[in-house]
């Protein structure tokens, strides 16, 4: 009998699917998907680079409620929280001597500022940070740091966190070994006079000294200088500012499910970008994919559950959107979180962290993914930016994984514009995460 | 008896060159040329940007005259003159209605300057110089003038030609008709933000109006503004300053020859760069390219002409070094001239302005190139930026035109350095230039 009741209701439940979600015909029409490009077209074109806690983010709040809003979402709300912000000065660097010439620099999240005649100081330079580690303090005082280091592109974008270390360990270890400054060689893969920015955060204790990026060309030329074997002069100027507590906030959206009772899917990305350039690929992408898939389940019917879009705040300065997310919604029950955070090449890869109860839903997903060139990855880890806290909770998790070999090309520099975007790719994405939709939407166990 | 002692004549010529330089082996060993590369290495590391008329390129004649020296040639030497001198300040613009952002831009070469504060105006745009031609003073009075354009790349770069009148005429007309300032698409085939700047010169009577060139993703995101329809207003601090006439040079080397009487082969490049780059493709691998060939040459034994080697001066900001050698040499007989300066990509075609009786002599240049995979071109046609007014004179020249399909990817923009050189590309130059002079350099006829 019960066997008999559960596959009545496997029945009843696959039929009510059928009806609203066709996985495979909803996942194909989104091969021809516009509502995720129109989306990332807009937000780069009609605000452009929106530094996190800036007027420029609050614009592009503003315009994603009225986006969201006109595309049908329901729910439309600002959840604003309040952060520290720091924003970018003047940024030039030069070689004094042996061979004076400038060199293309950028500012760190949270340098220190030099004043704004600049700092000169001799080079002392490293191939690692355990280097620098290693060397004893008398080395580096009173003198500017460089960190080399030679990150390699990778499909999964894993270089991103060993050869991360220059930028986020870098100035901390610099400063406390009494350097008066550093420049490190870009975290990216192009070769390019375009720095690549990113956060760094000056642990407890360690003043705040000048912290740049140099463009790959250019620590490639610095590293020529050196090697002449002459002492090697910098002069630095770098004069960004902490402009105290501002607010900023995530922007949320609704898709209400038939079944209000049943804990919601959670899909979005990041509203906030890096100041150089208009953040096509970090992260209008990532907000325009999940939303369009949103919309294209909102089109065909309404799902059993309630999918949530969420355009976090704040994330590349700190995470800041997903832990006030964390903090006000992370105690509700969440079926699954899906964040889109790493550009717009293909996905190539699921992974999924839904528990072993669930590891059915895990394989229909894997199935429906599969004709769109996407192989399965791990059933027991998945990861995402704004997410990651909550992924570490224990929420069930998704990650459609992107093909990131092109990825730290662009990545935080100013070359991340909408040109970059190609369409074909971010219509494959946009499937995936429609066809991902249509089914965990409509699961109906708990 | 005069056959048999034109035959005899012809067969001590040619044993003459077996002797000093076997063609073939002269060229297939310049495959593995150090030269090219370490001189290119050099001047771009050791010196970096040189704009004309400044103490940067001042340095480099310094570098140039004792790298000649140390590489052996005779009679090592500069040739000064005098010219005006035009310096970039600050750059930069803002849209700052209705999509507050900032953009890319560079200054043009004798672009007018803004108060430290900048302009603001209304953006009138433009499809094309006709389009501006076109439109009525009163459309653009006041205004800001964009000019678009859609250069492709061609691999001769005949592109550069046609689509090049923005940057050369559009400034000008601009001014006639009353705008404030102009701002043109980059002269350009990548898709960076480095806007591409260059040379243009205000016509008589028309008052110098700041004149920038934006990106092609900045041109793309002003086109994609302008096309809500809304007013699109632009600020624009560009603040360069002419420093009154300074000091250039060409520096100029000889490998002399074993008869001083006959005419020398002049072959050369030039020294100074755009300020924005290292001038790596343009033009130190030029310079490296033929004085590497000459080299060769001059290690394989004297050859019968003087080989002169002229790095000009300031030929980015008008053929300076061109015109002072023409004034100075250009009435002394040249048995040909060439000049070598589109980058360092491979010579694809080699085109001959010998005249007529010297066919022969252009067909065996044909034959000797034809291994590194050129072919054959014209007859009666060659080119060369610096040789240029010298060959409208009349003086025989030789084009080893070289692929130029991504030349302007880099051209005038901060990305021209030294990691663009492809060293197996550069190599097959110096064969090419090593197998030509070894030809031309030896060839005994008047």
């Amino acid at each position: 009998m019960k066997t008999v009741l559960a596959l009545a209701c496997l029945a009843s439940a696959a039929t009510a699917h059928a009806q609203t979600h066709d996985v495979a015909a909803l996942r194909d029409a989104a091969l021809q998907d516009q509502y995720a490009l129109e989306i990332t077209e807009g937000l780069t074109t009609e605000i452009g680079p929106r530094l996190a806690g800036t007027e420029a983010e609050a614009r592009a709040r503003t315009w994603a409620v009225a986006k969201l809003t006109a595309l049908g979402f329901s729910n439309v709300r600002v959840e604003s929280f309040d952060m520290p912000v720091w924003v970018r000065g003047d940024e030039k660097a030069w070689v004094t001597a042996p061979f004076p010439q400038p060199l293309a620099v950028t500012a760190l999240g949270n340098s220190g500022a030099t004043p704004a005649s600049g700092i000169q100081g001799e080079i002392v330079a490293f191939e690692s940070v355990d280097a620098l580690i290693a060397a004893p303090d008398s080395a580096v005082r009173g003198k500017i740091v460089f960190i080399d280091h030679a990150m390699p592109p990778t499909q999964d974008g894993s270089s991103y966190g060993a050869f991360g270390r220059p930028r986020r360990e870098g100035p901390t270890i610099a400063s406390r070994k009494g350097a008066v400054g550093i420049v490190v060689r870009s975290i990216g893969t192009d070769s390019h006079r375009n720095p690549h920015t990113g956060v760094q955060t000056f642990a407890d204790g360690a003043k705040p000294i000048p912290a740049g990026a140099l463009s790959n060309p250019d620590a490639d030329q610095l590293k020529r200088i050196l090697k002449r074997g002459r002492p090697v002069k910098l002069k630095l100027v770098l004069t960004p500012r902490n402009i105290g507590i501002r607010q900023s906030g995530n922007v949320i959206a609704e898709v209400p499910g038939r079944d209000r009772s049943l804990p919601p899917v959670l899909v979005g990305g990041h509203l906030d970008s890096w100041d150089l350039g208009t953040g096509a690929v970090d992260d209008a992408s990532g907000v325009a994919i999940t939303a369009a898939a949103a919309k294209r389940i909102m089109d065909a019917g309404q799902p059993l559950r309630t999918i949530r879009v969420v355009w976090f705040g704040a994330e590349e300065v700190g995470l800041f959107g997903g832990l006030d997310y964390r903090a006000k919604h992370g105690k509700e029950p969440h079926y699954a979180i899906a964040e889109s955070d790493f550009g717009a090449d293909k996905v190539w890869q699921v992974n999924t962290k839904l528990g072993m109860a669930r590891e059915g839903e895990a394989k229909a997903l894997q199935q429906a993914l599969a004709p769109l060139g996407i192989v399965p990855g791990s059933l027991t880890e998945a990861d995402g930016s704004d997410i990651g806290p909550m992924i570490a909770d224990g929420v069930p998790a998704i990650a459609l994984s992107q093909d990131g070999t092109h990825y730290f090309d662009l990545h935080h520099t100013p070359d991340d514009t909408f040109d970059k975007i190609d369409p074909a790719a971010m219509r494959q994405n946009v499937a995936a995460w429609t066809a991902m939709l249509a089914i965990v939407a409509n699961t109906p166990a708990k």
